[in-house]
């Protein structure tokens, strides 16, 4: 488990993050926002035994280096990243096979947290990140996954390549996203599952690859010759719902 | 059909624009670039007809507004909005039935490329934007599109509702992507298919909803309490995924 120091940003995110109460240290409110939203989040934060600050919108700019700040901010004392075990055990706490997202170096935060995102909605039960070579939770990713980083367990391990390897010694069948297998759809996608999702440029590391059971794709129609792949979390999303699909149609 | 002065950037939008001939005016090249790509670009230019400028990459960043113009840039001449009906004989002419995306609304020109991109990649044959409130073609929505929207027929009227009616007068049943309907799975999405995606905030406009004939939802695991909704251009990738699959299990 790491210790991480972040800003998050936007209604939303702060709002999720002070009702996790999981370690707030300083909610900064712009005094631009209506009285009452502010005495709203003031009572928010004193629940959590967070520190208020009432502070010119500039200094909110400044703090969450983006203009998306919707007038609320808060200093998030700890990240909490997860194990992969404790990823596993929250599938088997719930009595559900494993769903698991692997994110072999996405770059793009609005990416990461859009997958982070769909990821909580259909159900997964973590995502593991790499500690190198992609981008980590920041507080574009919080206000990107609508907050959903707050409840999802994200596991940071030192490569992706060992994560595979400990999913399968747990009987996780593990596919990787990528072109020209058979379509997604005719495959079975149920059971313990853990799904690798490569960065926008590269796509799936080859020994990554080399190490998964099988590969997914997305068909693609129009001879893909001019266009030849899906934005990354429209991608990651798509796969996600059919994994999901199969899951609930199979109970 | 309207007329529109674009800049497009990035080598693979700028690669299909010059590819697809459609009336590029200048190609900006940066003295930067690998000379082999430089004259690339310069043969594939003057194959179109356009005027070529080697320039320095602070001026190409000035162009685009954006740093991410990987050194080449063009100045098109015109973007070709089409009608609603010439969509719909897109269709008619691939012996297939008509899949349209309408877009009510859309801000963000990075979902709104990313749809262009899902629904070209889809199978979809047009998608309808509205000619106010929300993002038309710009450079950007090239550059997330990876030239998509150089493909895809794009109609852009004086409002969707009036969209929805003419796609009901030629027979395409027309859903709209919304909460808490049947999961899309249940439902059937073959045959003729008008998708109206809603904006980020808002969601679809009433009236436009209520000229839909019916709804579809991605389904939302854990509760959908903390989290309400999916990504735009994710969700609508997810749903028109569902009508593809369908669409080619039917056949």
């Amino acid at each position: 488990m790491e210790q991480k120091s972040e800003v998050i940003y936007g209604k939303n995110p702060v709002t999720e993050l002070l009702k996790s109460k999981s370690g707030v240290d300083t909610v900064f409110i712009s005094e631009s926002l209506n009285p009452s939203v502010q005495n709203y989040y003031t009572a928010l934060a004193k629940e959590c035994g967070a520190v208020v600050k009432k502070v010119h919108p500039l200094k909110l700019k400044t703090l969450c280096q983006s203009d998306n700040h919707q007038g609320i901010a808060a200093y998030a004392s700890t990240v909490e990243y997860v194990s992969i075990e404790s990823i596993l055990s929250v599938a088997k706490d719930k009595g559900e096979s494993p769903f698991v997202v692997l994110c072999d170096g996405i770059e793009d935060p609005h990416n990461l947290g859009a997958i982070i995102r769909s990821a909580y909605l259909m159900g997964a039960h973590g995502i593991i990140i790499p500690r190198r070579g992609g981008v980590s939770i920041t507080g574009t990713v919080h206000k990107t996954s609508a907050g959903a980083s707050m409840h999802l367990p994200v596991a940071k391990v030192a490569n992706i390549a060992q994560a595979v390897r400990i999913l399968k010694e747990n009987n996780v069948f593990v596919y990787c996203a990528d072109l020209n297998a058979q379509p997604l759809y005719r495959q079975n996608l149920t059971g313990a599952i853990g799904l690798v999702v490569g960065s926008e440029g590269k796509g799936v590391q080859p020994l990554v690859k080399s190490l998964c059971d099988d590969v997914v794709s997305i068909p693609m129609h129009n001879g893909a010759s001019a266009v030849d792949s899906y934005n990354a979390s429209v991608a990651a999303g798509i796969i996600m719902y059919e994994i999901s699909r199969q899951r609930t149609l199979s109970k």
